[in-house]
Parts: C-alpha cells; structure tokens; sequence
C-alpha cells in the first residue's frame, strides 16, 4: 500500500470535493503512491459514506475547515460556485507551507475568488484537469482518467517557484503532461474546446425535446445518427456546467459569437444550395480531426458503431 | 459458405456504391446467408479493387447499368446526389419483380429523383439505415454495424405490399428493427437526430481552426474537454454530408432555426447571470439521455474516458 511508504510527496491531501475527479485523483494519487494519508470533504453525508466505503478517502468530513487540518496539499475538487465560500472557510485553518490548489473549469474567477481568503506562506496555484468523463460522483473515478491528458496551471506572477515545481510534479506522477498559462488565456482555450461544446450539446438535446412534429419517442430510437453522442455530452453535471458559465461569461459569449457567425454561413449556403462552400468547410475540419489523433488526445477507432461486438 | 446454400432471400444484390455502408451490408448479408451473389460498383477502380479483394464481391463494375444486370435486389449506396444518373442509367436494365432501394440519408428528394426512371413492374421503395460511423470506404464496413438500429422505409401509397414484407424482412435479418413512415416525416425527424448534429460539429470545429487568440496546437491539445467528441462527428465523409444539406433544405433550415432561438435563451442566461435557467435546462436534457440508453441507442458507459485502458 503506497500509504505506508517512507515519504510520499504528500503527507496529507485534502479533496474538497469528491466527485468523478476527486475520486480519480485518490486512485491516482494511491497508484503513484504520492500521499501518507488522504481526506476528503462533501457536506453530503451519502457522498462521505460512499467515498470512505470505496477507500477513496480515509476520513471524510462535512465541513472543508475540518478536512484541510494538517494537510499539506488542500484541492478544491467540488462546484466552482463553491469556491469563494470554501476559501474563506478554509483560510484560518491552512498551516505554512501547505499547496492550496484546484480542478475547476474556469481559472480567472477562481483566482479572483480564492486568493484573497489565501493567508501569507500558503501557496495557492490554480489548475484545471482537461479530463473527464459525462459521469457525476464518487463512484464515478478511475486511476486512468489523468494518463495522456493535460493538466494547466496557471500561477501568478508571485507564485512560490518551488510550489509550482511540487504541483506540476504531482500532475505528472498522476499521469498528465502539464502546460502552464494565465487564467484568462485558460479561460478563452477552453471556452472553445469544452465550454461552448457543451452549451451546444445541452441546447441541441432541449431542441430535440420540445419539437412538436418530432416526438421524443422518435428522437431516442432514432439517436445513432448522430444525437446520441450530443446526448452523451449534455449529461454531465448539471451544477458544475451552470457554475462554468456563470464564471466564464465573457470569453463564452466571445466564442459563442464567432460559433453563430460561423454557422449563418453554413445555413446560408444550405439556403441558397452552395454545395461547394458546404464541401469546403466540411472537409477543412478533417484536418483538425488528424491533429488530435497524432496528439494521442483520441484514438482513430470508430466509435458511432461503439454497439458492436466487434468495434466497440 | 452462405453463397452456396439453396435458397437465399436474393439471388443476386447489386451494391450501387461500396462505402461504409454497402460493405456493412454485404458483411452482414453473408452472415445471415441473404444473397445468392453480391456485386457491386464503384466509380473509382481503386475502391472496385478494395471491394474485390476484401471479398465483399464477387464482380465488380464501373457503370451502375452493367452491375444491375440479372439482379434482384438493386441497393443505392453512394451519395444521394448521385442517385438521379443513376437511377436514369440503370432503369432500363432492371428485370421486372427486381426491388429496388437505397440507403440515403435523406428520402423526398431521393423519391423525387429515384421515382420516374423506375420501369413499369420494378419495385422502388426507399429506406435509410440508422446507423454508421464517421469513417468512409470498404474497408470500414463490418457485419454488425445495423444490429439493434433502426431502418426507416419509406414506401409510397402505392408501393407493392409484398416487395416491402420482402425489403422489411431482409432489414431485420441484417439485424435491423424497422419503421415505416413518410419521406417527409423522415426528413423532419433526421434533420434533429443528425442532420443539425452534423452541421453544429462540422460548424465548431471550423470556427475553433480559425481564431487568433487560439492556436490549432492549443485547440488539439486540450481538446479532451468536449471538443474531440465534436471532431470525430465533424470527420464523417464530406460529400456525402454535402447532398444531405442540399437534399434536406426546409427540414434543416427549420430544425437550426429552432436551435439558434433556443442557444440565444441560453446565451442570454449566461449574459445576465441567470443560474436558474442554465441549470434547469442542462438537467432536464438528462432525461432524453436516459431514454436513449433505456431504448438500447447507446451504452451508459462513459466514454469522455475512452483513452484509459480499464474504461474503454
């Protein structure tokens, strides 16, 4: 058991937060053996029952000033909603030396909303996982969902040089390449590489529920063609997704904007039956496509057919 | 060998087109033992070749009037813009009883175009399997791809009741469940389930390869958050989607219509600061997600995390 080996990089890890990532984080953590002893918070008594009956955590605690007692790594794994509060909370009780750290979705609000509770010799640097899957909860983790994906952090001007080296060490010992940038350059990268994605999905599922010549009877069976996967997508967590958007709405609505533009196009050129424009643009995004099948971010295997015994 | 046993549903199919979905049909015929003999025909000697030599038939043609020769069961399987010269090419080499049907994503115009060049004693009925995967050609096809999807026909009032008993029969022995309903209901119902799909993943995935303030390399490497999933939609075969949205006009421009309304409900939520409205719609979509895994559509397993060896 890695909890018992001399000096993990952590003798203490805090979770604020055990859902899909903070339970990967434990089981990567565990696999690496990078912490003495792991913790966790939910105020959900269900929540800390399941992750002590999984061993995600060893003790679990309703209350975040409880749980980052001794800790030397405290991370914020829950809502990011939830973050100005749990920081306040928390302030008091961080010892010196300790890495205060996070996995939410956006980087800007979280820096604005943490660091001021942050008290001196504490060491907060931002973070954001781009991993996951469209599963909620604690049940949800696995020790993998780290491995060949980045990690970003996004320290600040004065951020201690050594907490940050410690931070990108344990992202990589979980399985992650680490990619350094600031809040706001984070916060527009993913706005188009996942926020938006998901507002689309979400919206396009809504559609699809409240057509009146299309029943939702017919939208499910006929699903394979495409909207299953939109589906997919649109079934993360509710709360976290609308904390993203309440966090990130400048650099969403920036996107958004260019995404509307975009598609005027396409729908013009449907409108007006310019199959050359409608070919042109279709197949230009084959090549971002390839681009993330050599990055090693997908894999090339077919996966519409994901049914089959054969294929999936 | 399937080819050689007594009786089969088909003497001789003729595939008009030997893409991911002809070569699917010809896996799953010679499972189910179908068809006496299947040939085919391609424009392209390089495809012919392919189809040859991964025995997926057993001759085949570059001209469509040479493949039909003899056959009784004709399948369009190449893009829907193509149908109208070929249906003019082969009508007059069609032996009469010979049913004749297609594949396409799109059906009034495919009845428009199909309909008039089919002689007096020829069965034509339409149909569209829902299925695929965003790969092309004949080397992507396997016998299991229509297993548990649905094929939709679409006869005409006066169609003949024993030619569809037979098309609705061979459909579910290639592992499909079938519905019958109109072309234009057809057209309406996939122009949500995937035809809008299609265009929004080939739209963001444009918008995302053109932004100054995001590079390409940033957009691949953190595109594990939602975007990739959009790519792999977005890498399905150009021309093919071409004819669909030159085919499918009124129905698309009527679904994204409904789309874009909806996306500036929620854009203006996420303007004005409106938790409530994010929240309750990125939930209720929740429930048609559920429906589709009810209804066998899709597995439950997630798949954001399909690069991990003990989840994928």
């Amino acid at each position: 058991m890695s909890e018992t080996q001399a000096s993990p990089m952590f003798q203490r890890i805090a979770l604020i937060g055990i859902g899909l990532i903070g339970s990967s984080i434990s089981h990567a953590a565990r696999r690496a053996g990078l912490a003495g002893t792991i913790v966790g918070c939910s105020p959900r008594s269900e929540t800390r029952e399941k992750a002590e009956k999984l061993g995600l955590v060893s003790a679990s605690y309703e209350h975040a000033s409880d749980a980052v007692r001794d800790a030397d790594l405290v991370l914020l794994c829950s809502p990011v909603g939830t973050y100005a509060a749990i920081a306040e909370a928390i302030g008091p009780h961080l010892k010196a030396g300790t890495i205060v750290s996070d996995v939410g979705s956006v980087k800007a609000s979280v820096v604005r909303d943490v660091s001021p509770h942050i008290p001196q010799g504490v060491h907060f640097i931002a973070g954001h996982p781009i991993a996951g899957t469209e599963q909620s909860g604690p049940e949800a983790g696995f020790a993998e969902l780290f491995d060949g994906r980045w990690c970003i952090l996004t320290p600040e001007a004065d951020s201690d040089r050594l907490a940050l080296a410690k931070l990108e060490s344990f992202w990589r010992k979980l399985g992650s390449q680490v990619e350094i940038m600031t809040p706001e350059h984070h916060d527009l990268v993913l706005a188009i590489t996942s926020h938006v994605p998901h507002l689309i999905a979400y919206n396009i599922v809504n559609t699809a529920a409240h057509l009146e010549r299309v029943t939702d009877s017919e939208v499910i069976k006929f699903s394979a063609g495409g909207f299953r996967d939109f589906t997919r997508i649109a079934s993360s967590d509710p709360i976290m997704w609308r904390d993203v958007f309440l966090n990130n709405r400048d650099a969403v609505l920036e996107m958004l904007g260019r995404f509307s533009e975009d598609l005027v196009t396409l729908q013009r050129a449907i409108r007006f039956g310019d199959g050359e424009t409608l070919e042109r643009m279709f197949a230009e995004s084959r090549d971002i496509r390839r681009g993330i099948i050599q990055a090693g971010q997908d894999t090339a295997a077919p996966n519409f057919g994901r049914g089959s015994p054969t294929k999936s």
